[in-house]
């Protein structure tokens, strides 16, 4: 993993998918007593940072192995990303997706014509059904995070990132990042300390679910106990990946952990102060922001919104909260 | 008004404002069955595209102006673009709104320090009071469109538009605007006329409310019988503009009309499938593009999303539609 396969992943997915800008507002500032600058994934192709990836890598592959297809297992978002870049390149696409995933999420793999394959988080193992399908239907398995094609995707969030800090002349500042197995995160950390290296990641991870925050502390890999009971999905995982973490531990700065109602919070301060929607486990980060202030550091905070592919219940439970 | 006092604007809001980008779904061109391009100004400073003419304005004032302060009638949008470029600027800043604007506009005005005068929008003239005020107290008023700096601010976002345009190829296509009193409308004319001339814009209005495509169709300007009864506030005005109204006859396509309930099918949409937080009177143009297809010629059509300024329960009464 190195910076150039990060450049030459955004030259493969440019005019693919959307140069997202960082928003802001007078009123969320206001409210987590700094300047607070927000990255909208949700705004992405497909509603999540996930089309990056996807994009990426299958971009990368050879045509024989496109033409032979591709799968992935996802709770929902790298899903949409890599249906989209299947179908867009002509690639036969499955999909392992847990039975739980929200159903917008599953809808809408569908739509984009992949193949889905549910399975029980709780009982069953996603990497074994995925590795088991690839090898009897000859599929190239494009793992969600630990595969550095994808990483590199992720990491032109990184690139974008800093091109706008600088040209704001913003030399340091946290940038708190929605961590799952650490793609999105490893990634824009070593975009970061390529092009901005005073600005420093945090992963910020739901309570109950801080396999990245607890490895980083320990000094090595430690899992979650549990695989499902956070309205968060997009970034539950059981463990840090073998590739993202010795990456976010070299460059990473301290984990943050926030609650569901800190996330449904943020979801409802979003809507009201930026006008986007954001689904959960893409909250997590500006929950960190907004209600963990004193986890952080300078005058100026940059937050990346992961994804938007939220249900209207979980969205109405979030307008009925007080930011 | 000339294309030179929207290039002139451009250059004093740059920076103050953000560059909105062209967001799009592959669902959503699904759903109109052609390309959609959204220019989602319900991300803008303040929620609305409002932030550019006022911040056009205000900074075209002398230092004395300026000193001695603003006064601004509206229904909340370019009430909080004017309370905010004023108190960037250094400006007392006075605004005339109906009582019965969305609370949220209310509030997010006097946060940003403006002082807030209320009016019956059914019995009083908005315009009689701010002249009155304007005189008694020495401040100058900016009209929300019938004003030559407002409608230059506001045609920034028909030069963005035809940057992009331009960028993907886009040689001719209908670009549908939400119109109220039509200074936006006839600066993204302007704009286009100058510097993508194959693109069209037109004018989208609420039933009932729809005064510019009657004026358009009439040959001369026509007014609304009411100025209540539709939950798209943000661009109820009595008729067009002295100013704005001969632009839009030289260079806009004919109007189209739409229902609340189209609106509120077209808020679900974008939340579904764009992830953005669109008002009402910020969707009309979008319901035009996804419900009324017939009107609108060619294989891609641009979408202007005005605003985001909404209360939470209209927008779950919106989630509760099947766009």
């Amino acid at each position: 993993m190195n910076i150039e396969m990060i450049r030459a992943a955004a030259t493969r997915i440019d005019g693919h998918v959307l140069r997202t800008p960082l928003l802001s507002s007078d009123a969320l500032n206001a409210l987590a007593g700094r300047r607070v600058l927000v990255k909208p994934e949700c705004l992405q192709m497909t509603g999540s940072f996930k089309a990056r990836g996807s994009w990426a890598a299958i971009s990368a592959l050879t045509e024989t192995q496109r033409k032979a297809g591709v799968i992935a297992y996802s709770s929902g978002n790298h899903a949409q990303g890599m249906a989209r870049a299947a179908a867009a390149m002509g690639a036969p696409c499955v999909i392992v997706m847990p039975s739980d995933a929200p159903a917008v999420k599953v809808a809408n793999t569908r739509s984009m014509g992949a193949e889905v394959v549910l399975y029980d988080r709780a009982t069953e193992d996603r990497d074994a059904i995925g590795t088991r399908l690839s090898v009897e239907r000859n599929l190239t398995l494009i793992r969600p995070f630990d595969e550095p094609l994808v990483i590199a995707g992720q990491g032109t969030v990184g690139l974008e990132i800093a091109a706008d800090a600088n040209a704001l002349g913003i030399g340091d500042a946290d940038v708190l990042v929605c961590c799952g197995g650490g793609g999105l995160t490893s990634g824009i950390a070593l975009a970061l300390a390529a092009d901005a290296p005073g600005l420093r990641v945090r992963p910020v991870e739901p309570q109950g679910f801080d396999d990245v925050t607890r490895s980083l502390a320990a000094g090595e890999i430690q899992q979650n106990p549990a695989m499902t009971g956070s309205i968060c999905d997009a970034v539950i995982t059981r463990q840090p990946g073998e590739v993202t973490f010795p990456i976010m531990q070299r460059l990473c700065g301290p984990g943050i952990v926030v609650t569901d109602d800190d996330c449904l919070r943020a979801m409802c301060a979003a809507f009201a102060h930026l006008h986007i929607v954001i689904e959960p486990g893409g909250a997590v980060a500006l929950a960190g922001a907004l209600y963990h202030p004193d986890t952080i550091a300078g005058d100026t905070v940059i937050v990346v919104a992961t994804g938007g592919n939220v249900d209207p219940a979980m969205f109405t439970r979030a307008l009925d909260t007080v930011p």
